[in-house]
């Protein structure tokens, strides 16, 4: 461990002041100290980026899958390291640190497996027509093609699966955009292992230098400067909503404004019909208290709002309260995470008409306790601050008639996920409630709870703003390849210029449209 | 002809000051004058179109494609009045206007054969996995829902493919998105005559209120109080830089930012070779000339700047001056772009090392004469002020040495489109520059010229900023549908509450994903 970031195949400088990572169910700082690059090591990784990308964004699918795979084989290697380190820096169980090495080697090779596929390129052919009249038509292709340099935050709280080798920076590689990682500062070590397993692949696939750098630092200075430099051209964000708009406004003043896709807040709202809390309080309380107590409630799929008809609500909140009464504080992932939990809870406890449904004492230092309340519809109507997330183990239950419960969704901000619990009849007669939850939301859950994203080809783990800064991506799942990249037209290409893709014999077998036919 | 905006299915009021446009080839005012929208009616526009949202956005895709071809027939029905009126407020020759009338219902027709086709919305169907370990996998489903109301503004050069129910509107329309149109002040009768003819196929369709409204009035006044909106989610816009870049600023100052498609200005490279230049300069300088002086250059794909090789420019320059020196000034659209065009040209002249290569006397007032500049490229890559566009039937001619050349085109920016003319073997030889040329636009064309653009498939008129807002969109062609679109994911919902797109069994015959393969 070198504490020092990578430009490109060499290493940073150790620039004083070093920063520790701390050990957050101990307090203790963590060796070694990580240096912040100086503005001209940035400077080096961005132009060694942008002159990486001319080679890079033309290297075949089979190579950059290849080198994708090859990046899995690393991390794997090197799992047990991750686990040590990731546990020391993040307070996150040994098993979470395993399975999320697990997701994100999985979602490395999904993303390998798309290029294999090569559907996701949208290929489209449509041949000329010299004789017709009264214009002739050209031959036209088009395909996607990667936007360059991609500048990726790494979040506090995934520190495998959306950090160094996560879904940005897989879903970036695999269509040919070199990658800047801004690594975070509570799990600098674990960066250090996954920057040079990722560094090592590259190396051994003959990549371009400068396809994948990682920066340590702050992210206001050196994060600010890879957003606002002219060779980075997108963004890929997950963390808090105030950091994401500080990017997405920063991006937007640009001379060259670029897109920022950033993953906020969501209060993932949950809709508990009467006839299902009639069959099955108990089961559904079990089952949100297990939700939201998941990763001591720090998803940002957590259940932060659960509406509940007035009337059918007793049993479930009765039931919830034992769970909440007894049950232990957790360590969370950093001193800044555990104030925010505990003065955002603190502010929504403090608002008129607000109850705790299980008065808390105060937790150990560094760790939060599950904390649910209760507020009526009407009252939550007229406080918009109770719509504000509170990052941490805790729920808001707004009570209310089957019309405030559908003022209440109609008022809600853009979400990651929306669900509703409810019998197959009612479900059946809940088509207004359903318009409005898919209009707010990313993903629409039956049944079910929100935490849980599955990594795959359906998935859509975005939403309306605020949820993220554009509801029109995903940061999960092989849908996250159209974030960085953009539509291509070749017109009257002799074919020996045209990308294999788009040749006329199409010798890499791919799906395509050939004259608005998909074959 | 009533000279009010039109609130849904209402008219506005007749609120003074009138506005006229004027005949720019006579400079005479037409009547009727036309009304700006009060705030209240703007409002009111805004309301319905959001009222209409939640029925509109959940039609089947059949009613919306018979909506579409239905306004394709209204439109075919006037098509008379709009080549009268149309010739009248734009200068342009009646073939044009019968042209575009037919691209216009072309566009229409194409979008709601997309509806019929269902793979736009790449639909996607994971199946569960109840018994995976360690955890069970979800059904999961996704495809394309619109955004939400859509604001459109008309382009001067385009009355009809690119304003009322153009491009845009059309790809806002096919997805589900209700559209509020900002006519352009240059061609208010054409507006009128084109929206009636949409509301009466909007009335017969059965569709709701306000699925469709056309407010006329200032770009700044009424434009920016629709796109700073709360319910307004998308802008398509066509037209200046600047215009372009105040919409985009706005847009990305809201409460909740929305995307802006805004289609602004490019000076569409064209390099020629010098193989090919010592084949045919006198029918490449042809062929320029017919692209450059198409509709008085008034197109976003005029060719505005020309790379020729030092030492083998001189004939094409020889045979172009003839044309240039013969041609005959054409009317331009309006006073604004006729006077911007004296302007921008007349810059041009002035910067040091530039030369015409024709001195034109002044053109009669209202038209516009070609203009020809030749520079060397050591003096265009030292002053980037001969990079902004000249919009109208002017360009600049840069000869250099290879070297020079390339760097000529690594200095550009972004662009809508960019042609390489040459021999077999020289093309074959030209990866360096094709590999540029290819980052910098959203078309590369072979051997032909940027005008004439190809309403298809695979058309691509889009490109990096500043040639668009954003370019990982088209404004032409069906690619346009994904701009108003975003996934959403359904989690184990029950067959019957499942659009039909995405029902088990495929009751509307699409082409989906099932479990990773396309069928």
């Amino acid at each position: 461990m070198q504490g020092t970031s990578f430009i490109g195949y060499s290493r940073g400088a150790v620039n004083a002041p070093l920063t520790h990572a701390v050990n957050p169910a101990t307090q203790e700082k963590i060796e070694p100290g990580y240096a912040s690059p100086s503005n001209d090591e940035v400077e080096r990784a961005v132009q060694l980026a942008h002159a990486a990308f001319p080679q890079y964004r033309l290297s075949s699918a089979a190579t950059r899958a290849a080198f994708l795979r090859l990046i899995a084989t690393e991390i794997e290697a090197v799992a047990d390291d991750i686990a040590a380190r990731g546990c020391a820096e993040t307070g996150l169980p040994e098993a979470r640190l395993r399975g999320e090495t697990g997701r994100t080697v999985g979602q490395l090779r999904l993303f390998a497996s798309m290029l294999d596929d090569g559907s996701w390129l949208d290929a489209r052919i449509e041949h000329a027509q010299p004789d017709r009249t009264p214009i002739p038509k050209v031959d036209l292709r088009s395909m996607m093609r990667p936007l360059g340099p991609v500048a990726v935050f790494c979040a506090s709280n995934f520190p495998l699966a959306y950090s160094v080798a996560g879904g940005d920076t897989a879903s970036a590689l695999a269509v040919g955009c070199p990658v800047i990682v801004k690594a975070h500062s509570s799990h600098p070590g674990t960066a250090e292992i996954v920057a040079s397993a990722v560094i090592r692949a590259a190396q051994a696939s003959g990549m371009p230098e400068g396809v994948f750098s990682v920066l340590y630092g702050s992210g206001v200075t050196v994060g600010g400067a890879l957003v606002k430099h002219p060779h980075i051209k997108a963004v890929g964000f997950t963390g808090s909503f105030k950091g994401g708009r500080a990017l997405m406004d920063m991006a937007a003043a640009r001379h060259e404004p670029i897109p920022v896709y950033a993953e906020m807040s969501s209060i993932n709202p949950v809709v508990m019909l009467p006839g299902v809390l009639a069959e099955k309080s108990v089961a559904l309380a079990e089952g949100f208290f297990q939700s939201l107590t998941l990763g001591v409630g720090q998803f940002c799929t957590n259940p932060g709002l659960v509406l509940l008809p007035a009337g059918s609500e007793k049993e479930f909140i009765a039931s919830l309260s034992e769970k909440i009464a007894q049950a232990p504080a957790g360590v969370m992932l950093n001193a800044g995470i555990c104030q925010a939990y505990q003065q955002s809870t603190a502010a929504t406890a403090a608002q008129a008409g607000v109850t705790a449904i299980v008065s808390q004492l105060p937790a150990a230092p560094g760790t939060g306790l599950p904390q649910v309340f209760v507020v009526p519809a009407k009252t939550f109507l007229e406080q918009p601050a109770l719509c504000e997330e509170m990052f941490g183990p805790a729920s808001l239950l707004v009570v209310g008639s089957e019309a405030e419960l559908l003022a209440v969704a109609e008022s809600l901000e853009g979400q990651l996920t929306a669900s509703v619990h409810g019998t197959d009849a009612e479900l059946a007669t809940a088509s207004t409630l359903l318009e409005i939850l898919e209009r707010k939301a990313g993903r629409l859950i039956f049944n079910g709870f929100p935490t849980g994203v599955e990594v795959c080809h359906s998935m859509v783990h975005g939403g309306p703003y605020p949820s993220t800064s554009d509801g029109r991506s995903t940061s999960v799942g092989t849908m996250a390849a159209t974030r960085f990249t953009r539509a291509v037209s070749w017109q009257n290409t002799p074919d020996a210029l045209l990308p294999d893709e788009l040749k006329e014999s199409n010798p890499l077998g791919i799906p395509r449209m050939v004259d608005g036919k998909r074959c």
